[in-house]
């Protein structure tokens, strides 16, 4: 059986989980939904996606445009198996879905309360397995349990304080600024921290985020006390046996978020992308044996596609086993950097 | 006969050319030459590319940093056909590539009176058949004589007047800035004008450039006064036939270089590049039925890289006819973006 | 007599004239008004301005916050002599105005046909005495008309082409981008071409616009065709002796916008303003003896700020002579850099 | 008796050290050396400061620009009663000084163990006086020590961990970047811990640093173990008590570094500086009643100014009273914000 996997929204998460589905032997695209006829939806038809309007009103916008849609999303959804919901935080599409009898996976701006259910492909695959509805949690927050789901299993982790340098707003967008000031969110902790504990609940966790004004990747200060001492050699020996996470090194010339994400351009993989986090190997210290520091780049467009894969199929019952699952996600996806 | 092309150099331009030569049936990559064991060194073993050093001295600063090498770039030469040369300006390779008796090619940041002979694929590939020697000039150069060409080719071009907002360094960089400022060049005409000479000597050109504080490509504002009466539709029309010039849309929502730069990712190329000088159809004016405006954005890393292949091509006579060398190239690259 | 002035909208432009205007002794400020109880709001009581509310709405907003306003903006034209108009193009307050009885001046937010009168000091102020309403245009249109009204006044202009290199957003903001991309306006010409034309209507004047990301000056470079021919050297005679208009140099260290701003602030003026248009004196070019080239750059929160005096003056007859109030102007603001 | 100052070094912190000593009525400047004839030397002439070159070399390159020199670094060491070296780190002008027999206060680019002794004027003042040679430390200590100080004092402090998101380069400057990048410093501890400790030797403190794309301020992201219970309240409380602390809030729109800075120009001071370090009232939390979190931002051109102005009465002995001398070097320069 294919798996039939529509997306909802085709922005920066939708079109990767586009591209990503149509790249596995399990599941297929049965199209995308859309709310704008810009270059985006010509680019999506040119790709063989068929193209959905949310609804008649944007349909006949489409037809305006002389872009050709294939029905509305509510057509879209009953021919499906599962919605990728990638639309802006709070759409509203639950009942849709429900109306239609069909699974979902919703992403990170939405509410933990919205499913009750987050994912993470390495830490709960299995406690997601056949469920109705699941969220993938966003990208800071799916970074930061790739590597302390790990250091936690194997050292045990006291407290984690996490101060995230955030990008922001993505490369193709030329609205948002700043252009030249530093914002921090007043706010404590910030919401990443709970958001991690939807998928971690006992790590205590606690974050803060400042907004700087770059578009390439968010970079995460990381200060970790562990249970049991351990050397960085050990840290990094744990994270290297770990999918997902990718080593880059200050000696190697990979100074700053540049430099990573030249190198993934280097790595020919669609779009650019860098679906692994980058932990720096000359970044990690620790401290009187027990205080862990390090500093991650996250690239904030591209990290959840894999975990959307997997969930798809966890919730699809497409494979049982969480490892198997990850790995051939990441065999298709051609993840695996040497480290 | 495959050529055995060398690449002297292997930074922004070069490690393209080198993939570029790689993606081509009829050339082969001999060996790649770079100065530093850094992450980029480490990525060409990867792809398979043999790896060698400037000298010996550099040589053993690799052994020591544990990256290969295959020996000096003497030796590459000798067991070249050609050498493309995408060291900085004024590296002074010429008399090692004449001992070892070998053809080559170097870019735009040299002087025309380096080589005498500058090459664009369009305008003077019969010219550089056989040659000895060839420069492919810069990016920006490239790219006004892609359009401009066509123009005095259908139209006759009575005078230009370029001005040319460049992006400061390129993505890869984090040293280089502005950051928050904007630089004129007062020296007056910019290097450009003559350089465009160095191809088109007949046309009359006048070029300004102005620095600004973004990496992703440089916009060209152009005015071209014309002999022959012609509206924005007769110059579209021209631009529509004309391999490596792609039309994009403030319409369609590409409002900005950030929008192009995203498009380009979407055509999951390699690297991302935009080998396509990219004109906004909604920005072509004609005033008073011979004043011609338009906006056009550079891929400042990319737009020269199909040109190499075809002076590869000229150089080696592979290929008599230029048409059918850049009908080839742009194949094995996957340019032509529907228009 | 003391011109009572009140200034309404309280943003980069609005406090800038009012400590101007407060920095005259033939006018005062009788009252600001402002739509939110922000730290602005807060320091424009602590320099000793009576702080208005556009409407009894926003008072009691401004109560809450713990903000004494002194009235509504009704209140405040009634007790006024002249309104500059400061507040976001479009906010239709001039109904208000006429029913006050009260002159009033606009900003080049402002489309013309609002006041059928826009204002320069020294290309129109006899014009403008005594006039009811007015409307000094934007910063990119004072930029422009300052350097070319001599230009045309000396040597004859034939034509002009402008292409404006603009800062996306002023330094105060964190919201607006872009971050990375350059944004041409697709449009043709843009506003600022008519715009210079509402002072000097006879004026023959294409301008392009192109936005950038950096906030702190706009960047002109401008071409214009002389009737009679002229050097280097006569042109910039020319503007040596026209006010507002100041020269850098690149040989003095002065490259970019950034080194003009710190200048500026090594200048001591109130905010680090620069009043002046800077053109760079080494980036003056006569090509063919009538073909003139040049550089400005233009601080756009602070270039207006002696217009709108000039302009109070010419509305009130406070002085009859354009000259007379530019000199008092420019003296009481530190305006007059060595040239 | 009026204290003969010389500055050496007359860049971003030079400049700002000449106008904060000739605003002073006990000192006062006996000239300013620099290695440039730019517009910034042409400035300093303009201001009435006597200006020096460092060397007999300099000052022929002085003559032919046309910029006059009153004699040498020597002559105006020889001249003065204490020279503020404001040069490059490391510039090596130390046996001068002792050959002049004058005193220096060195900046924080240079190690603590040039002088050991590094001065801040809350802090040990008292241990200063009279003595010969001492160090002003960088502007992200001195703003470190500002705020940490008086907590220690209140509440003691059991460990401090500092995340600092550096600005890349100062506002003038149009070289360095990134432009789109996040850089972090992979040594650890940076720099500035142990630097803090030059002065609060007992302090345990860890800081980290991250470079990113601004030029305006550093944010700073604090994290103090407090050995007393205390609440946000009476930390501001303390705070609210110390000079050259100031508060800010996101609640009246400062919700960036770029509304501080605006608010700086808006308060009419001097280059529109922020003497003091900026705290987000809003922003300060306490967790568990001992673990405190804030934000700070530091101004990195003028912090540090007025702690040379005190560090100067410290060494020439004009005020033995370290908080009197405060209190002077506050007024003189507007310093006082309502908090």
């Amino acid at each position: 059986m294919t798996a039939k996997i529509a997306i909802n929204g085709y922005g920066t998460i939708g079109k990767r989980v586009a591209d990503a589905v149509a790249a596995q032997d399990d599941m297929r695209v049965a199209g995308v939904a859309k709310t704008k006829p810009d270059f985006e939806a010509k680019l999506a038809i040119r790709k063989g996606y068929p193209l959905y309007a949310p609804n008649a009103d944007v349909a006949s916008k489409f037809e305006k445009a002389g872009v050709k849609t294939a029905g509305t999303l509510e057509d879209l959804a009953k021919a499906a198996d599962l919605v990728v919901d990638c639309t802006p935080e709070e759409s509203g599409y639950k009942s849709l879905y429900e109306k239609a009898g069909v699974k979902a996976i919703w992403q990170g701006g939405e509410d933990h309360g919205l499913t009750n259910l987050s994912f993470n492909a390495a830490a709960n695959y299995e406690e997601c397995l056949g469920a109705r509805f699941v969220r993938v949690p966003s990208c800071n927050t799916t970074g930061l349990i790739r590597t302390l789901y790990p250091l936690d299993a194997h050292f045990g982790v006291v407290s984690v304080l996490a101060v995230m340098v955030r990008r922001a707003t993505d490369p193709g967008d030329s609205k948002k600024g700043p252009i030249n000031a530093i914002e921090p969110e007043l706010e404590m902790p910030s919401h990443h921290g709970p958001d991690v504990q939807s998928v971690l609940p006992k790590l205590n966790i606690h974050t803060i985020a400042v907004k700087v004004p770059t578009t390439i990747m968010h970079l995460h200060t990381v200060i970790v006390d562990l249970k049991k001492a351990a050397s960085a050699e050990a840290v990094l020996d744990v994270w290297k046996r770990v999918p997902r996470v990718a080593f880059v090194s200050g000696g190697d010339g990979v100074r700053s978020t540049a430099q990573i994400m030249e190198m993934a351009r280097d790595l020919s993989r669609n779009r650019a992308d860098l679906y692994e986090i980058a932990v720096w190997r000359d970044g990690v210290h620790v401290v009187d044996g027990k205080r862990l520091f390090y500093f991650q780049a996250v690239h904030q467009e591209s990290d959840v596609v894999p975990e959307n894969v997997d969930a798809i199929r966890a919730l699809m019952e497409l494979q049982k086993d969480g490892r198997k699952s990850m790995e051939k996600t990441d065999q298709s996806l051609g993840i695996g950097i040497v480290k």
